[in-house]
């Protein structure tokens, strides 16, 4: 089993728990100001249901340089308060070989990431550079969550074959999983091409976001993408956890009964499955 | 005209160039150590002889906090010193609706980017946030320069259909195209797909990396990109003029003069074309 499987595995077995905990901090809708302090409140409340976080780039970017000095600060606080959780930086980087090599230091070696999340639109060179770097992970997304996603994920490829993009993507790029570190993105929301993915790429782990806010079928997600005894999905929630309570005082505490839940609804469909 | 149009047709008339410098500072590369001075040395040595910038984000982020630090000192540099030079960011973002959102604020309230290039990968909605800005460029990734950009990109949409997913791509990301202000990206490598993109996509303005070191085929690019008339197409180069010397006395110099050579070849080509 590859570093990257084994790291894993054992945050998911630690933690009891398939959650992973989106960071999309939203001067918004945050409950308190600071972005660090709002970040590790959620971290600190959700770390015992959780075994992974995902920074999602984006909305640290959007905060400028504070906010990405915050990332930074963000992913030290969780190597080293919450070591062997993951922490996967989603940020669905890809471009040209030469500067895919520059992300892919970047992710792992400035910010320290155990994952990310890749765009593979430009092929197998676009994404290698990140994959070369053997203990760290990487998932590419596959079929997005949004409603537009099927826009071009949803195209036939080649006259007569029957496979859509998306399809062809989960395949193709597993055939580029030399390392074991590869792993795909597939939306909650479409649990039928989840299902179709699993078939296509038995054994790669599956990062599902599109639960909560954006009202992705669990029971389905779950029955389509796991595959018995082992951890190779994982369910990833942003919004309804970080803003479960837009209370000041118990935020933090809010989020972590918000992941909790989670996690027992996702353990109940998990034990009914291995009933069956 | 959109604004943003203006703004292109402005920069190429100013400065008589097509030429776009990317800026794509590599420590291993570089003549001097300092990010910042290495840039504004590439800039002001090829001032006179581009309308256009494209800083690498990939280049800057594998350099940290102070990277991005001087990213946005160096957008604020171009835009000071050198007011009508586009100045488009390069990095490929995508997400869904929600993340590419939070991405459009970092480019364009943030970093202040005139343009920048997107992976439209996640369909309409995801790219929605960015072409949102009707004042600012949207260059859609279409057609890579790498060689690897094939896989995904030249497949066949639909069976019975003839469409390859990079020219579904140009034909529905132009149909999305309601604020004038989108443009596309694709590889002088690939001239033949370039005359594809141009035919389906008429009146857009492409964006072409991939001449230079990627020896990327000028003259049929021009000849299958330009229409007449109307300065709709920028070309890119970064390696060959950010490298052109690695003499730390005059590599802004060597720049200016890699840039200019680039412009002339550019010039005589189109106006080959126009005699014809």
């Amino acid at each position: 089993m590859s570093v990257f499987l084994e790291k894993l595995e054992m945050s998911v077995n630690a933690s009891n728990s398939l959650v992973c905990v989106g960071l999309d901090p939203d001067p918004n809708r945050m409950p308190i100001q600071n972005v660090f302090e709002f970040c590790a409140g959620i971290v600190d409340g959700t770390a015992e249901y959780s075994g992974a976080y995902k920074p999602n780039l984006g909305f640290f970017e959007a905060l400028g340089i504070d906010g990405l000095i915050t990332l930074k600060k963000m992913v030290e606080y969780i190597h080293d308060r919450y070591p062997g959780k993951l922490v996967i930086g989603d940020g669905k980087r890809g471009d040209i070989d030469t500067t895919s090599s520059r992300y892919a230091t970047a992710l792992f070696e400035f910010w320290d990431f155990d994952a990310v999340t890749v765009n593979a639109y430009g092929g197998r060179d676009s994404i290698q550079p990140f994959l070369s770097y053997e203990d760290r992970g990487v998932f590419v997304w596959c079929k997005s969550s949004n409603p537009d996603g099927g826009q071009f994920q949803g195209e036939r490829s080649r006259p007569g074959a029957e496979l859509a993009l998306f399809e062809r993507m989960a395949e193709m790029s597993t055939e580029w999983n030399e390392n074991g570190n590869l792993g795909l993105v597939v939306g909650a929301t479409y649990p039928a091409e989840l299902e179709k993915v699993r078939e296509l790429a038995p054994g790669i782990p599956i990062l599902i976001p599109g639960v909560g806010s954006q009202q992705g079928d669990l029971a389905r997600s779950l029955r389509a993408g796991t595959e018995r005894g082992f951890a190779n999905i994982l369910i990833s929630s942003s919004r309804s956890i970080n803003y479960a309570s837009n209370d000041a005082k118990n935020f933090s505490q809010a989020a972590g009964k918000a992941a909790n839940m989670l996690r027992e609804e996702i353990n109940a469909v998990l034990n009914d499955i291995n009933r069956q």
